[in-house]
């Protein structure tokens, strides 16, 4: 006898609807409507809309500290990250479509510049900082924590050049192609250091073969997505066209997007990488026919994937944060240092942007670490040398603590920026 | 150490967006796009285009036949679960925004007698089947087998009904609001004999409280649902036109339709019962000054969710089926005698619709089970009874055909009853 009492058979039967669908339901539905008014309180207050959903996050993920029930594992669930993560594709794959690749090779030089600095200045500071905090261990420890505050997470920026309705100024251009180029650059440079690490922990070094590998992947990724997607594209839409059933473009596509973000997870990327790219490679002119025979374009269709997809991803990562990290003092001035080091290091980008463009401002959309920040000192946490984690607990509260403070400060800080020069307004791309 | 290789730790930076994103991303992009060319060819061929999706999940699912890798486990995967439950639940929420309670009131008393009828003949019939093929065992697995035959599958009726265009006739109608009754039956029924096997595997009986609960519940939940919202919904509609931001009506109405497949779950039933009382509940009406503003009407947001979420579901229920169970002489016997049962006992319907109402097309659309019936095998599989399960592996694999039978069988039946009578179209609701 292994099922008994009805209560528990009415339970099988939602088990068999999937475990995981109450929780998403339930979790769905006050997401949707939390974040939306959430950051309508935001958006009356000024802020960006994004900041709202951020908080309402934080406030669920911490519902503890004021006795409530705790949350963060539904926040943790296979089917949450999912949703999430989807959103972020679908967020990123939408600005990729308000550009084509010829405006990002048309900022391609600034923009490198722009990432690289904003690479190398925080591995530089971060490096520091942890020489000062962490003086006894080996130097890949620190190099490990500079590694930390390299990535710049494009969501929130672009995010907030949205909500601004600033995606098609030329300093927009610049951050978000630096960003990718800092997405791409962040994670070869942590593929690199785990490496080394690694190697190290097992008594050999790693090789420049290897490292080149790591490289190459990368590269090829990024050049064969916008090279043959490029010319692909415009050759299937066409394709499309000549077949009836309404809907099929739209949903070719989606599944490019989904197709791109995998293949970039394959070379050793971040989905988000991928989807930017697809956006960047559709063009508006492969759909022309398709909306003249009266289908719709293709940003109205995201439109509603992106309202439902998009709250999940910055509530989820509100989530994340452990509001009580910040209150160890021992942290504290690990956490300060590791923030100034963060923000120090981005805003430098802004003596590397060309005449004309607002700098404060391309230093400001660097800032934010989210949730790319977050995932490496994750890895860092699991990776051993000496028998002990590369990322102490300590240091992880302080990255916590980092990819917080750059993340909440950049909506504020962006639109402060933007309404003090009306800088984005004034000057289109 | 615990990490080493560099190629692992790529891997774990891909294992920080969530183990089952790449497979999510890359099964996606397959299904959008397969699900849309089967679907285009079953039209061609004059099929409706669900035929299409189930066919490809079906293949999908049985390539290990041809010597393809065996993808079933990626369907069983929560993230896919959810993702296809998700796509019948707003399904079915479209459906409802097409009707209003006063329109299936009007229908009420047919459709009660037709899901009444079409409960209880193909129980019936069941319950001769397992005495004819398994006649020594006791009357609760007989029962049992014919409660799997009970409750129809809405989706797939009300899918093919929408590509007919014909969801506002009154035949459309009584099916519809039969096969939620059905569902709702199904489920009570289903709960009742589980709890009664499970109190004669532990050597007592079932009380009338314990059933009259599971009824009240249920009933409840539709009542609560139907009243309370119809009371609630177009006050709360009032109160967000006030509030100003862009968006705020459509993430209410999916946030509802949510929160009462949730409530349905919770109240025993199916999610897509709710989510159908939710779309009953919601009338054009209380969006008008919403529409006048300039934002867009729910149908209008609703649709690319569906053309994105639907076909996982149709997909994935085609992925279920495991195409050698047919293969086996001994069930082959037990398989057309249940399916013969099952579609007979709904065939019967036809007799219960009032004067006018094509008769033949209502009981050819009570006609599929679907994932219902499967989830109700699947049940059976694990319930005990004398230390055996209640549905062994040969009624289990003929519980299957007759799912396959009565969901693949439907599409194209009421599509021939449409075009024979011209039934749908002649007759508006």
């Amino acid at each position: 006898m292994t099922l008994a009492p009805p209560s528990f058979t009415l339970l099988a039967v939602t088990g068999g609807h999937g475990g995981a669908v109450p929780e998403v339901l339930l979790g769905l539905a006050f997401v949707l409507v939390g974040a939306k008014l959430a950051g309508a309180v935001a958006e009356w207050l000024g802020a960006p809309a994004v900041l709202g959903e951020l908080l309402v996050g934080v406030a669920i993920g911490n519902l503890t500290l004021v006795g409530g029930p705790d949350l963060t594992g539904i926040g943790a669930r296979e089917a949450f990250i999912v949703l999430a993560e989807l959103g972020a594709i679908l967020l990123l794959f939408q600005v990729g479509l308000e550009s084509t690749p010829r405006d990002m090779l048309a900022v391609g030089r600034p923009a490198f510049l722009v990432a690289v600095v904003g690479v190398v200045t925080p591995m530089v500071l971060g490096f520091g900082v942890g020489r000062v905090m962490r003086p006894g261990e080996p130097w890949m420890l620190h190099a490990f924590l500079g590694a930390m505050l390299a990535a710049t997470s494009v969501g929130i920026t672009a995010r907030v050049l949205g909500d601004l309705g600033a995606l098609k100024t030329r300093a927009a251009r610049i951050i978000l192609g630096a960003a990718v180029i800092d997405d791409v650059l962040g994670l070869v440079v942590l593929a690199v250091i785990t490496g080394i690490i690694g190697a190290a922990a097992a008594g050999t070094t790693l090789g420049m073969g290897e490292v080149a590998i790591i490289v190459a992947k990368a590269v090829a990724f990024l050049v064969g997505a916008l090279v043959l997607g490029g010319f692909l594209s415009p050759r299937l839409f066409r394709q499309s066209y000549a077949l009836k059933p309404g809907g099929l473009i739209q949903a070719i596509s989606l599944s490019f997007c989904f197709l791109l973000s995998y293949l970039a997870l394959l070379a050793g990327l971040a989905p988000i990488v991928g989807a930017f790219a697809a956006g960047l490679v559709l063009e508006d002119v492969h759909f022309e026919k398709h909306v003249k025979r009266g289908e719709r374009p293709l940003h109205e269709t995201l439109e509603p994937l992106i309202a439902l997809f998009v709250p999940v991803f910055f509530v989820r990562m509100g989530m994340l944060v452990d509001v009580r990290s910040f209150a160890r003092p021992d942290v504290l001035g690990f956490a300060v240092l590791l923030t100034v080091a963060a923000i120090l290091g981005k805003l430098v980008c802004a003596a590397a942007v060309p005449r004309g463009v607002p700098g404060l401002l391309v230093g400001l959309g660097m800032m934010p670490r989210g949730e790319v920040g977050l995932i490496f000192a994750g890895i860092g946490a699991q990776l051993m040398l000496d028998g002990r984690p590369v990322v102490d607990a300590g240091s992880y509260a302080a990255a916590v603590f980092m990819v917080v403070a750059t993340t909440l400060a950049t909506p504020p800080a962006l639109a402060w920026a933007t309404r003090r020069k009306g800088a984005l307004s004034a000057e289109p791309g």
